[in-house]
């Protein structure tokens, strides 16, 4: 199965405490490494979790707090230093892409490789394309302009079966045709199904990021019946008063989304350091939707399954 | 014994690994805590090591690469988060203050301590003082413009004995005179030496940090006869050539600098990620100046000692 991949490297909040990094991610889609946020010690982390410097060439930043994004200038000095080649995209707001430019351009005056800043905004887009997955926007509710990222893999080619094809004398150039799905005509005009020549193809997957947001019903629209959701739920029921007045979720509307949505699956993070142990949140969360799993630093999701 | 305490906090160079954290060191005078460059993370190793956000009112940046100062962004957001008063100045060249501002203005943009930038220059000069330390720049050579800081205890208060003072009948107002060595005349003009009245004072200390630079006659003169230094030694014996192609210095030659200047403790930091064990820098620096520690992250050094 062609992978997909979650990468947790930080899953706290803005106040950083010795229980969770900032905010990181990375998705690994058939070894191409998209990283999504880029708290402070990102980096590290990378280093940590093994994860390639050389596969990374696009970084997602949501929106412009430093818990997701303080960890790009050691990042992309680092991926300088190491000799990377070819480009790395940020897609960021203006505001980000100013403001971080500034920077590299006086800390990293000579690049190995070419630094782009994609500039993107705070409204529903196709920010990024390439044969296996499209990247969307999904506009949040924050104190500040905030995006989550869509990422949605495309239709997966057919397997075809072998034995079929050579029963049939399909001929070598129409293997990308079948493999799309069409149905083989012979020279004589008989007409073979595409199910008597390939297997199904493996379900396209989706995967969609929500951090940092209140309760919104865009964003339950925008994350309608994807497999996976990771949804902030910053606080626990206690606090649900200053989580709306700081446009930040509770666990337990975090797993309404999930709900409202029809998503498979929900991983909750983005943990206030006032919780040492994040099952209190958790145990919130599935009592709305069961399906629900706590986000930590260094865990591997296969999103396949 | 005043505490005069050194906490290290990082002791890598400019490419990360998971060996070392980039540099970063709090000097603790007093409980008032004095930050030393500031490399990616090291808000996160000021929780580790427990010190205090609160005691931290000084940073002092040597030089403009990334790995000595990118965590300034984060640890004054997390100092604003936590709700820090006062005020924190940070000690800078020139385009680091403009930089930092820069980044500071826009993502923090309500602070409830004032953030100060002293603008400082790559020549000998003493840049802080209070009633217990002065603390002077080293000019540095290194491959832009760079310094050290030299933190000089001023010279401690005599102890007074205070039978001695009840038997001569020394009067209150005269104890911080005392103190400070003056001898006592009594009304009927015969002078009590100051000896016979205090016993001595404790040494004032030195503590010197020299990262990054090449050997240097510069950085010998400027640290004669401190108490301990901090000399980076990026590099061991083999990568001599290279050390010195980048403004670096051997594990050997930061001995040759203790040894020339005469100081009493050297501690050796700034490892090259090409070095997992770094005894072999230890010991290449011991044929040269024997009392010789390697730095490592989490170290607390008593300066008194």
């Amino acid at each position: 199965m062609p992978r997909f991949e979650l990468n947790i490297l930080g899953c706290g909040s803005a106040t950083t405490s010795l229980q969770h990094l900032p905010s990181c991610q990375v998705l690994n889609v058939r070894d191409n490494l998209f990283m999504i946020d880029c708290g402070e010690g990102a980096q590290l982390e990378v280093r940590r979790m093994k994860l390639k410097f050389s596969r990374l060439n696009h970084i997602f930043i949501s929106h412009l707090h430093g818990d997701h994004c303080f960890g790009l200038p050691g990042l992309l000095s680092t991926l300088a230093l190491v000799g990377k080649t070819g480009s790395v995209t940020v897609h960021i707001f203006q505001d980000g892409a100013d403001q971080f430019k500034h920077l590299l351009d006086y800390f990293c005056r000579e690049m190995p490789y070419e630094l782009r800043f994609h500039v993107i905004e705070p409204r529903k887009a196709v920010i990024y394309e390439d044969d296996a997955i499209t990247v969307t926007t999904i506009p949040l509710r924050h104190r500040i302009p905030a995006v989550g990222f869509l990422f949605a893999e495309k239709p997966k080619m057919r397997h075809i079966i072998p034995e079929a094809v050579q029963r049939h004398e399909v001929p070598r150039h129409f293997m990308n045709s079948l493999r799309q799905g069409r149905d083989y005509v012979t020279p004589s005009g008989v007409v073979i199904p595409n199910g008597e020549l390939t297997l199904p193809a493996e379900p396209a997957m989706s995967y969609a990021y929500c951090s940092d947001t209140m309760l919104s019903k865009r964003v339950i629209n925008a994350v309608k019946g994807v497999d996976w959701l990771y949804h902030e739920a910053t606080y626990g029921d206690e606090c649900a008063v200053q989580a709306h007045k700081r446009y930040h979720s509770t666990a337990r509307e975090a797993a309404m989304v999930a709900r409202e949505a029809g998503v498979k699956k929900l991983i909750i993070g983005h943990f206030s350091n006032r919780y040492v142990d994040n099952s209190v949140l958790l145990q919130q969360a599935q009592e709305v939707f069961p399906n629900t799993i706590l986000a930590r630093e260094g865990l591997v999701l296969d999103l396949n399954k």
